[in-house]
């Protein structure tokens, strides 16, 4: 299904995951907003199940498979927050999960995904290993890939996001989520933007992963090239699919440099005692780094999640 | 006012500060439940205004200053949560605010208060040398001493975190606070034994700082010599009056080691993605260390604060 999301099926994909998710809270700072001189609003998807948004996508592909295809069970690649979440979205509904992740992923990794239950099948590192490590699953276990963004399902389990958080604040002049593939700033726009028009809706990347800008401005989809971003989460590049949704629904994509994404995790760690991957602080550095543009204005933050190594911090 | 606080005390207190404080939510995890055992429910005053339960009862005592009292100021002794507590209420009600530091403290700590806009008077380390600097202050400013916890208002203040936590969570069999001075320790019990004698009231503290427990055992007020514990903020010792409200109103107080709070820290942070001090994670700690004690049953956690200098993990 390669069609754009509408705020009805993001409204269904809600109701759908409700009795599974976290309702996150909604967060504010009174020091950030003198700091940034607005009003910030941080969705905490750092407090979702696994500890990241893509629980919501991946409960909402799960829920939606047919009898057939529960019996197969879930196969993707992903050595991140897209294989806990799917993981742990699998064991819910009793269904099996196959994660393929490269024999080099770091052990606490690998830890997890097995915490939740999954299956792992290592693999040499490099797309076209995982692709075929995912493919022979699928044959031979009749699994189901669930892709981690290039998935209609999946981009509308991104989307409730932000419909809880449209829910929550009134009046909102902008939203910013983080963009890797694009799922989640695929589903925020189309949640936003069927809201109210007027609300913009500005991707965060870092400029060291830069593909989404790039597919954004010269209006073809240019994949990055060995990106390389403490961003640990945006490594990815926008699909075809996502491209095509981003860029007839999302405002602007701004990116980020490092020693930003690094300074404003600090931040939000020290000012608002939550735990935010730099994939999330993005947000915020793109915030930081366009004063002007922002000032004055009420603006959405999308905290993507908050799963970081503890014992390797930046600062 | 040597009195011990009523629930009625700290109701008043509750409706006097109520336009100051943010209300913290109550947080839980379905892992740490699981991994303990029990029902946890944490009282996030990490995400207080300053950072801790402290501008609870810091705030409470500035609002019952009168007008002779408020043109003098405010001082206290305190490198820690108490002297950025105190700064950020004096300065919200317009009075002036003098903070007596050691001039060894960090620097970060120098900064945290001057950014509340006090001023700072350095003493050399030092009981008498930190007393006789606040007398000076008292005499020349005519400011009024609001000590960190052996103050009436102070301890009501510190009773209201509770009165939020039992109104928003029924049926709890336990409370935990950490016991350092004795301030929220003693409203913790006023305020949990004054709403339902059947809830039991413990205090956690570091093995390494065990006044309280000390003092609680043999009847006698004990106070700690050179303790040396990586939770900052119970270096203190019980006051007269801090010791006979706990010895009273709290039915045990829990020693714990350094390396349990360390790792209750760290699996705080991990699991629950909230940035809690080490003096707020001796409450997991106590659980942890008497499974027994709490398995099946429903603990409320008073989280006392998230100030942690995070360039300087202990994990």
């Amino acid at each position: 299904m390669n069609r754009v999301p509408s705020l009805d099926d993001i409204r269904s994909a809600h109701l759908r995951i409700l009795p599974y998710i976290n309702r996150t809270p909604v967060l504010t700072s009174g020091q950030l907003n003198r700091i940034y001189g607005c009003s910030l609003f941080f969705k905490c998807e750092n407090f979702q199940k696994t500890g990241s948004f893509k629980f919501r996508g991946a409960v909402n592909a799960v829920l939606q498979l047919n009898e057939e295809q529960k019996k197969g069970g879930v196969v993707t690649h992903s050595s991140g927050n897209h294989a806990a979440a799917l993981s742990l979205a699998a064991r819910m509904n009793g269904i099996g999960a196959y994660i393929v992740m490269p024999e080099t992923s770091p052990d606490v990794k690998k830890k997890a995904v097995a915490g939740y239950g999954a299956g792992i099948t290592f693999c040499k590192p490099g797309q076209a290993q995982r692709e075929a490590a995912c493919r022979e699953l699928m044959n031979e276990k009749k699994a189901t890939l669930i892709h981690p963004y290039d998935n209609f399902n999946v981009i509308c389990g991104q989307g409730t996001a932000s419909l809880e958080l449209l829910e929550e604040v009134k009046d909102l002049d902008v939203v910013v989520a983080p963009v890797g593939g694009g799922g989640l700033l695929g589903g925020t726009s189309c949640c936003v933007k069927g809201t109210d028009g007027r609300i913009r809706v500005l991707g965060a990347e870092p400029v060291n992963a830069n593909d989404a800008w790039k597919s954004f401005k010269t209006g073809k989809l240019t994949p990055s090239v060995n990106p390389l971003t403490i961003a640990d989460g945006l490594l990815t590049s926008l699909s075809e699919l996502t491209f095509n949704i981003i860029r007839n629904h999302s405002d602007d994509i701004i990116t980020v440099s490092e020693k930003s994404i690094i300074e404003s995790m600090k931040l939000i760690w020290e000012r608002m005692k939550i735990i935010a991957e730099p994939s999330s602080a993005t947000v915020l550095a793109a915030v930081g780094e366009n004063p002007g543009q922002f000032r004055g204005k009420r603006i959405g933050l999308i905290i993507s999640g908050g799963n970081v190594d503890l014992t390797r911090l930046p600062f």
